[in-house]
């Protein structure tokens, strides 16, 4: 690969807020809406944040702390750190390097990173990078099923042969949520920036409505994924599958007994269904739902502090979507590895302030209960 | 009839709080103070919007979706959907086309529609357009009850030769709240707009007061309506009664008790008693007061993912009251059609996200406790 | 008596809070401060009017209402209304007519008054005001002990001699609370106001402190009153005493043994201590503690709904101190009786959209426990 | 030792938190970010706060109060009241004068004081100023073990030549926290001011650091304190030893088994962890923990209601930080006594209103359970 662009950080930024801010100055207000917008009136995508901020950690204090770390063991997998880059679609419009630079950055700070089904990139590309790096975490390509079997098939295997460690299916988006926001810009896809690996596929055609059928649940739910597609895909390939996007303690017993690989907490950033609960508050029922089955959370995760609370609740690892985005806008590959190094720095700080030497410890007891 | 003006949606408005803010730049003081104040500081107004807000839907995933569909059966009538049109007095202040319009848009998007005893259009012209369409929802007519027996029989029996499909009996309003925005405004009626049912009805003259007497307890409530005009009333027609208005279960039961057709869960907008609770926050508990008798419900319904809400706490149906008028004031009887369709379109995919093929799927297990 | 200066009530003026709104427009930075002003960061002068605001009434429908009234019986005498001017220092800061303009609208309008030890005006000239009018309320005199017991008796004979209903002992001030703002804006009395009824008192000589002694402690509490001081005081006049201040149960309960004649809860307006609970929050375990014995309360009263919610809660009768105060400011007795009509206006209102006909009817059922 | 320069409390400074606006205005950014900055989001910063102002206060009256006084015994001395200033470093960032100013004023004022070992003026010349006055409070050192024993040996020797009467051992700060404020503000000490006590201390050479090692856990923490370091300290030293920072009751335990002579339940004003929970949240907890071993709280304290809520809550005494340097930015010595005098004034206040004559009295019951 080409290395991507070097560029500089900014200064004043010190956190992934900071980083917010500036992209925001950064990005124009077409990308701005699609990036930073959620659903509805944004009550989930707030909430998402709130629920982080008000669980509090009960601090510990003269803890032996030498020798610690922040390595965990995911999907058989020694990770330097819990954080990795969760799915994000066409990240050419944030910054020209786009996926690749997040990839480069990911694999050199050792943080795991989810392709989506709707990169700008391709895979093939991006895989090279990604996978270059001995001490990376792990690379799993995020696949939306598509109404067309042989299309869902195409990709699996593109998957499979670019290296992938895993698939992640997601699984809360039969249809769009009310992007209110993004809608009220207009939002549009800047020319020259398109899914790419979807690239050859033409829609199957539409069987016209009869007059009082629902343009929704007659016309584009009429494919809608259910749990006989997951079982299908389970049968079509080699590598582990995750579910993205549940919430509900039912839906992670079934991802449970039809043996998927681990399921990943999710609201898609509150930008589906607005006054779906906040990722927090549902990820401890989820744990308690499926026992060892690893379980990951996104969701409002801006500080180290919230990313020790997850693992408190039960999360093997954390998921960061429009964080790094906003680094990739601010500055390339180097501001995607400054976001992952700040939210690290303080996660070692917070388990240092909980008197926790590794993220094993990490229990529910660590949560203060008011 | 004739038709409407058409007019077109002003751009840049996707949900129904885009139309409030855009009616609020249309609609002259005068009006504005009269359809969005509420009584005393509006702590019911602004409770009524927060009580959905803060409901939070449980999302599933992978249920089937297919032929899907919003359809439920509402005092023996099969409605496409569960919106109806709550009545609003005086809409020729918000339009020329006033209720004319609103009926149109109802009868097109079917919708059902309540008509307001102080229409400024009369009922005969507007049953021409609102029983026009086929797929039209339910047209009732809504009455309060007046001083003088033979006026009230007089409002029924044009609501009966109109062709009302039900009365919808207002029971909240003995007296009018402390509406106190429209007071500081020095709300009048324009010249032009009038209850054009009440017209030819002359009020009895008020006995005078005693010293130390109130002039309402004495004066205005002197011939306030009780539950025996209600019995009186339904012996005067062959119209289905439903209660507009009722909060309290011993009143949902008194209602269930004397056989009415159902109840409407409402505070009238937050426009009568201040503080009075949230219209969320009481129907659960009317439903387990009534059983079967259907509930509807309305107070600050301005989300689809509000509406399933609703459902899931046992309402059969909604009414919309200012965002329709709203509409109207910006795009006459396109705009009211706009603002169905939004509503429709954002149940939709409310239920889609939260796995429901249909309504009937719809229960309290909806809304997770946090 | 003079006739108070006749005034108009300033146009759009339609609640108590226009009032004060106006009033800040109308009095000096001096005087605003002393009346507006509470201790401290004025959490609990807040928590008065929440405590209000977030307790929601239950509305009923149908009851019967014709002939309703808002008598009560207070220390057996009958009142058209349960409102009463609560006392206040120092009127005539806020308009030259002073407490001879509250006297005279409290009588036009039947409320009650508690005239202050710290009144402007000389009780004498007060009560042939206050007590003109047949269909008055009652007229008390607000009592602090003296230092000097003999200057107590001659309060307490002036009182007796003009012909006051009851003596209204405070006891919630032994000291004054930390008015910050107040001291902030430098507050003086102008010159021509004064505590007239104490002109003639030479205050104590103090005893000198020794080093380390408090100012507070040694000093200006060196005679705080006590309890002992209280049964003093009910030998020595043949008025009814109650006691005002009083939040704590234990407290209300040693008055009831004391045989005092009514208890007013009160945290002086939020002038004492800050972050004292809210009136609403303590009445209900007063009148818990002390059965039949009469309950007043003040503090934050602002609406009709606060009137009808503190009776339902156990109060017989509630005092309102700012707002007459402002209304005075605003146009003198006029002022004074508008603030009493429509927060009477508001509370028939409020009565009947709970279906209550008379203030018997309120329970704590009347309120909604959400 | 030299008076400290003499200045005037600036007008309309009535409380804490007017010295702190002022103090705004009179602070340079760099100081003003370093003092007034606290860790991550501040929200534990703000939650010290809040927690005080939302526990409430339950008023009694007509309790007998004469001669009450504030007066506390702590570890065998008896101090004039429960204030004590906290370990704040260079504080001639502040105020030229810096510590000595703080130690004045403290000596004066019958305060304890913790000295940091950050100081910025030797402990041998503060010692001479706090120990001069005869009413004078503690006068302990504040440790921070050092990585090399022999520095702390040298520490706690000059401590006790000085005089101190204890040792505040800190053990919450194995790391500093993210303190973004500061970092944002590029905070530099500025020229002139340093940590005089350490000026003689060679950091210890940082062994190198592995490939995949963590620069905190396996650089920085190293040497971290633990419950070992405390007991080796124990036997070094005659003084009682404090130890500051803790916030879980086990730890509080510990302390306890380990016979130390207190605690001071603290998160350092908010400064490490972010998210941890407020001082007034854990302080009940902790005194359950341990007993009859002295509990001291520091933690947004601004009030002396405040003072008395801790003192109800558990507390024997109380510190107070950034209070006071703003004080001391305002006007030196001068401004902290005048600190300590607002926040002594306002605790008489206090508990004269809540009917305690001592702080013997002062129990749970004083808080008002809402």
């Amino acid at each position: 690969m080409n290395a991507p662009t070097v560029a500089q950080i900014p200064p004043g930024i010190v956190n992934l807020e900071d980083h917010a801010r500036h992209a925001h100055t950064v990005l124009d207000a077409n990308a701005w809406a699609y990036f930073s917008g959620g659903a509805g009136d944004e009550i989930t995508l707030r909430a998402n944040r709130s629920a982080w901020d008000t669980r509090q950690l009960y601090p510990r204090v003269l803890q032996p702390l030498a020798g610690g770390h922040t390595r965990i063991t995911l999907l058989g997998r020694a990770l330097a750190h819990p954080i990795l880059l969760a799915p994000v679609a066409f990240q050419r419009m944030a910054h020209p390097d786009g996926e690749l630079a997040s990839a480069y950055a990911a694999a050199a700070l050792g943080a795991g990173m989810v392709l989506s089904t709707n990169s700008s990139i391709a895979i093939e590309k991006i895989a090279a990078t990604a996978l270059n790096e001995s001490a990376r975490g792990p690379f799993w390509f995020q696949l939306y099923l598509q109404d067309n079997r042989a299309h869902t098939l195409a990709l699996v295997q593109r998957a499979e042969l670019a290296g992938c460690d895993a698939l992640v299916l997601t699984v809360d988006g039969p249809t769009d949520g009310a992007r209110d926001r993004q809608r009220r810009a207009g939002f549009r896809l800047p020319s020259g920036v398109s899914a790419v690996h979807l690239a050859d596929f033409r829609p199957m055609p539409a069987e016209p409505l009869h007059p009082g059928q629902s343009a929704l649940f007659d016309g584009l739910l009429a494919h809608a994924p259910t749990w006989d597609d997951v079982a299908w895909l389970q049968t079509q390939t080699r590598l582990p599958v995750l579910l993205k996007g549940i919430l509900h303690p039912a839906d992670a017993r079934q991802a449970a007994a039809l043996g998927l690989a681990g399921i990943i907490v999710s609201n898609h950033g509150g930008r589906t269904l607005d006054t779906a609960p906040a990722t927090a508050a549902v990820l401890p029922r989820i744990k308690d739902a499926v026992g060892d089955l690893p379980v990951l959370v996104d969701g409002g995760i801006r500080r180290g502090t919230d990313v020790l609370k997850a693992v408190a609740l039960g999360a093997s690892a954390v998921l960061i979507g429009r964080p790094y985005v906003y680094g990739l806008a601010n500055a390339g590959a180097v501001g995607v590895a400054h976001v992952l190094r700040l939210l690290r720095d303080e996660l070692e700080i917070a388990m240092a302030l909980c008197g926790c030497q590794t993220l094993d410890q990490a229990s529910p007891a660590l949560l203060f209960e008011g």
